[in-house]
């Protein structure tokens, strides 16, 4: 079955990897978040790309959840010592991904080229497109003025209260190209919406103009895993998001921010009861162990939502 | 005394530190050549001022002969399985000056600038100049056209005939700040040619406009240290040059090089019978153990620089 999945960070990669794992290669296709994408010491940093990429090439340091497994840090220490920036930390392996990233983007490759070129080096055969080739930026409104989201997720620790967000960019973005084919594949048999943040993963994706019209224009059923698991984010900040924008910290809240583009909802095996009051009110739904911390969490995850997407 | 020294990367370096481990901090200023500067994956790379900088701040890999002590080569590795460009080697400690460096340059930062923050962060306090702000690029002119020099140094390991040098940029090149100054001090006691090779780390220097013509100003003795010991260069590709160019690969040749620039010479005590006859011909020549292998022979060759110097 031809899947298309949106994902963002650590736990869309997580997905991601288990649909790998299943499907053939040619038949999976990933649009990738670019909204957290900044520039940064002068390298143009992807950090949703990155981690996918790590994550699908099997480099990625799993005890920690992000960056790479056997990673140093060498360059940060002596970055620190001339007094360089130090809030972001760059290690040794993952800056030549950045360096590289932005030789080539100076050398007029656009960043769909360079991610097609960066797996097929490391010989990741699933399609991974960007979003856009565009900058689209994500900026978290906060009380206190806009932020970039870099300096709101990992300089400020996503401490300052939400009030909203906007994609910079969006409107002059175009889709990466094959975003747009991936999703008018008429035999495409499903949309996979991962468990990612709703609001800077999945969002920043649809702003993209025509991307949200692609969606909604499959035939292939439209299925979001649920990042909110018992009231809970599985990680980052999600549920603390929700909670500043006024919004309940369900399942059931994600949902409602997709809307009529869902097909059907998979909620964590926790959410049995949530599940079956979102059923009643007409979104076909299931429920399933998406908490995955083994390979083979994410593997059946992924079977589970291709069955279930079979059947929708 | 107050003391002015010419260097390029290694040779220049060492005796660099010894005089920098004799004089006070404020009578010590450093001319170093950036002819060898280039521009590496988007990264501004000046190995003449990063190898003193990593001499005079005591972290330099004293076995290895170039860069860093404890470095290591992760981004390497991490940027060969990308595809990259590896034939110029950059280390992960390394890596944080070219970053570092370059980030700041875009900002608005002149080298010198640069350079300063640098080595007030390292605790180093000898002033230490690149020759100028502007881009000079030393070329390498061989049979099978010109190279630029990291190309011939590194890539092609100095293995093409050379048949002459240009410096690509020079005429337009202004002394950087501080550097006239330092060479017109009426209180300046010495101007020292350190044992680096005259074609490529020396030439470069006096090719910026102003500055062969303020050293012949100053009232200062010239003295000059022979990187040719027993017809051999101690290190790199000077009597190989020498060779290639028709010069004997001799210090008679290197202080003939420099011409009437000089009021005294210092070769190695291996070369007395050199010595000897250069006093003849009229040059106030002197013998020295001018191998440096430890910091005391550093010590020691640059005191004996500065009492030659108060004598001439």
């Amino acid at each position: 079955m031809k899947c298309v999945a949106l994902c963002g960070g650590v736990g869309g990669a997580k997905l991601a990897l288990g649909l790998m794992h299943v499907l053939p290669p040619d038949d999976l296709s990933l649009i990738v978040n670019t909204g957290d994408d900044f520039t940064h010491l002068g390298l143009h940093i992807s950090p949703d790309l990155d981690t996918v990429m790590y994550t699908l090439a099997g480099l990625a340091n799993e005890q920690q959840g992000w960056g790479r497994a056997g990673e140093t840090w060498q360059f940060m220490g002596a970055l620190r010592a001339l007094g360089g920036e130090d809030w972001f930390q760059l290690g040794d392996l993952d800056l030549a991904v950045h360096v590289e990233r932005t030789r080539r983007l100076a050398a007029g490759e656009t960043l769909s080229q360079v991610t097609r070129g960066f797996f097929a080096a490391l010989g990741v055969g699933a399609r991974v497109l960007p979003m856009s080739d565009d900058p689209v930026r994500t900026i978290i409104h906060t009380p206190d003025g806009p932020l970039a989201f870099q300096h709101y997720f990992v300089r400020d620790r996503c401490e300052p209260e939400v009030t909203g967000f906007s994609f910079a960019g969006s409107a002059q973005a175009k889709p990466a190209p094959g975003v747009l084919a991936a999703l008018g594949d008429p035999d495409l048999g499903c949309i996979v919406i991962c468990p990612s943040n709703p609001f800077v993963s999945i969002d920043p994706i649809m702003a993209v103009p025509g991307l949200r019209a692609a969606i909604q224009a499959s035939r292939a059923p439209v299925i979001a895993v649920s990042p909110i698991v018992g009231g809970r984010a599985i990680k980052g900040p999600t549920a603390k998001m929700m909670r500043e924008l006024g919004v309940p910290q369900t399942a059931q809240a994600v949902a409602a921010h997709y809307g009529g583009l869902l097909d059907g909802f998979i909620l964590d095996a926790t959410d049995a009861a949530l599940a079956a009051d979102l059923s009643a009110s007409g979104l076909a739904c299931a429920t399933a162990q998406s908490v995955m911390r083994s390979l083979q969490d994410r593997v059946e995850l992924a079977r589970y939502v291709l069955d279930f997407a079979a059947k929708a």
